[in-house]
């Protein structure tokens, strides 16, 4: 997920201690700040979820407030000293959880100056994925990456997929929007195919079904085909999976060659046996 | 599931012979002693579902109350003897299947002392997961091990799989309910995470649905990503499970394939007799 | 699927003959004759399926009931040539197709006797399943068969999969009992655990769903659970199927070993070098 | 997708550099003209989409139809040249891609002798197919060629399990209208079947939902097989796919080793140098 930016600083002592405390978890401090930087993401999520509920919102609209006050505060003043105990501190802001960190503060600011607008929720909502960032020192993440990996590897596979599978759906939305006429749920093309996307899929809502005997006919065929065709996304993500299974901590010494399989003996690229 | 509790106590020669009844079921009457408990276990399950049919339960109200009076005072016998016949009774107390045991009884005695309420019942439906360790005996789990293994094996990444679910649900719920608004559904954002959830699991209730043009086009989307990353817990068993098969500690000497089979007396590669 | 039953048959030269007809496909009319099989069960079951409309039923009732004594009649004569021509009589009668042969003829006769009943026309349908019988002989069961043999290898493990979820079912389904009260859709616990079922499988019709907050919650987990552990049977198979891909033509000359993988230079079993 | 129908035409100077700039997309008008054809197909597909809802269609109606006829224009003027510049002018015309260029433009042509119904609509929604051919021609395809080659080798297993669906399908459709008899819904066997195909895919609209306690048992048993049989179909692809993988030219002429990658120079199992 996140590269480290410049391990080691080398400034002044304070920037070294709070480093360590901010963006590692191995000193007892470190530990407790992820662990009170987790807790806050997560009060402050179920703050903005209990505010949304009209019952709870009117009787802790204060106390709602005042927490969110504190949180941002909080949060605020880790931004700064992020970027302050960082050496390169353009990497860090334009890294994946510095815009992130940066969004989730924005909403809270923009408040003083702009009427509240539900708009804003979302970006405090992106506060969520902080949560990987904790989870990414707690050395949770080793399985987490596998995955990515599997995902990032197959992602041109999958796009192509979704091409087929958005295409596959237009133009069945289309005949269906042929062959149910106006009626309720296919008056358009794109509602028809809103249709085909809950269909294919296998989601069925049911707040559009065919209706006409010939509608039902072509939608049992989208059925087999949707139910068939989930292999495809499966089989790529799996074989990518089994692909991966490469041992990790083997290099070859000779050679430098990191892509070295469990079970071989002997480098591929220089045949040099392996310790 | 289960280790097996001091394999032979070396007591009384009652306690040895109820042993091996109980605990084994490689004699007549262990076997016998096995088909009674399933069968108690299928009963004590039905009586428990009828009962919450009002028109069964007001015919055979009684007749229930007999029987469940029946089957709790024969699993109460079990669950002593089975305590006062094995050795290290701490750990059966603390086992699995020992607080299962312990918990579908429980609800019994307690209604001598408190008013009965529907609250108890899910403590006796546990009674259901006695039903694994009829089976354990009758060699019929170790297929079912090669499942829990593998499950195992890839827990760590599952829960990490979840919880990028879990986070994605609840961005995408905000999000839709930032765009449908208060409409019937989406009134409060756990509300909308429930849709996001329903949608993202192709579950698909229709209990709620996307109304907005808006909302339908976020829907859709969402769809298309939740049929693709069904693929991630399916490619994560998948390759969990084949990791499982070969004989992982044999190896040719002579060309260091280690590809092979449990019953492999010869390399298939090289013709090498192995070891 | 199905074992030939006395391959040449020694008696007289018109029992050879239709044999050939009816249970090979190697001359041009035992191809014509499985073709006009196969015609008359695709008829036969669009008859079936058409009677049960009652517009269709009321304008061509005769032409339905003629057809069907046409068919009857072809499949009766069909049947008892089978017996006649093939030698070990007993064997085809109990064998699956054997039994599905009769099962399919028996309404018809029935009739003759009783009232027709709705109840008939399942047996009626199982003559599609001779649609298999057909294609075995026409070599397209090839890939079929290996479909079969994986299933029928992960067999025990599939049966303790839907054990498992069954139980898992059964006890959500009651949780959900407790949870939901007597709503709508909960009222019993056998209502509650199609409810689970349902969901669970990720098929939502949502004729029931949850309404208080707290069974929505419960149904989020439910769902979770469902989309991950869908991953299981798709394990079991797939590493089942991968498992198959041995040569089934090789045969070690020496030994007699026939499980041999594909990728094999010497046989596992007696270490002699393959062709 | 498209095999390419003679590299080199030797006629005309135009026609070759024609030829450059339509079939390839090495040279800078080549991508211009890929990007122009892109965007127009994805323009025409909106049109489409957009006239069919009548508040667009009543304010832009002309709009539409003058950028139909420029982009009808442009297709045509792009089919013509494609049959000037090709050589082989017969393979291209019944090329896949060919039919298409050709079916897209037959409704615009055929709408100057009959009147525009809405059946033409679903061969002008073809035309989305040909960005197909754009991507082809950007080097994306090779990942997609992957997939179509996997789902291509699987066809055969793929139709068999889809063959076994329906045969399934039709006899629990039946079975369920023998069951629930003529609830709404189950009124005939046609409609029965499509709640069965509704219910075994996983769709699960709950346009129609078994009522009576037996119809729901049965509909329990149909929904754990067909969440156990949709392994089926992930299995036979992945097997496919993952057989995709490894060199399977290559061979240690050593060891016998044949897991060897694309890439590999030595032989990871005996360290030989690879031919």
């Amino acid at each position: 997920m996140e590269r480290e930016h410049n391990l080691i600083p080398e400034d002044a002592w304070w920037k070294r201690y709070l480093y360590r405390i901010i963006y590692r978890s191995d000193t007892k401090l470190g530990k407790l700040f992820d662990i009170i930087l987790l807790s806050l993401i997560l009060i402050s999520t179920a703050i903005i979820m209990m505010e949304s509920i009209p019952r709870l919102d009117k009787r802790f609209h204060y106390t709602f407030i005042i927490l969110e006050w504190i949180i941002s505060i909080f949060f605020s003043a880790e931004y700064v000293s992020r970027i302050a105990v960082v050496k390169n501190k353009r990497h860090y802001i334009f890294s994946f959880f510095g815009i992130i960190d940066f969004l989730a503060l924005v909403p809270f600011y923009l408040s003083f100056f702009f009427p509240v607008t539900k708009y804003f929720l979302i970006f405090r909502m992106l506060r969520m994925l902080r949560v990987f960032r904790v989870f990414n020192l707690m050395d949770f993440m080793n399985d987490g990456s596998v995955i990515v990996r599997a995902l990032k590897n197959s992602s041109r596979k999958i796009y192509i997929f979704l091409l087929f599978l958005i295409i596959f759906s237009v133009i069945v939305g289309s005949l269906m929007f042929m062959v149910e006429g106006g009626r309720p749920g296919f008056e358009t093309i794109p509602q028809s195919i809103y249709w085909a996307v809950v269909t294919v899929t296998t989601v069925g809502y049911g707040d559009v079904s065919p209706i006409t005997p010939m509608g039902k006919f072509f939608a049992v065929i989208l059925m087999l085909a949707g139910y068939s065709i989930i292999a495809v996304p499966t089989g790529i993500v799996t074989a990518e999976m089994r692909n991966k299974r490469q041992n990790l901590e083997k290099v070859c010494d000779r050679c430098g060659n990191e892509d070295i399989d469990d079970d071989a003996r002997y480098c591929k690229q220089c045949g040099k046996k392996l310790a």
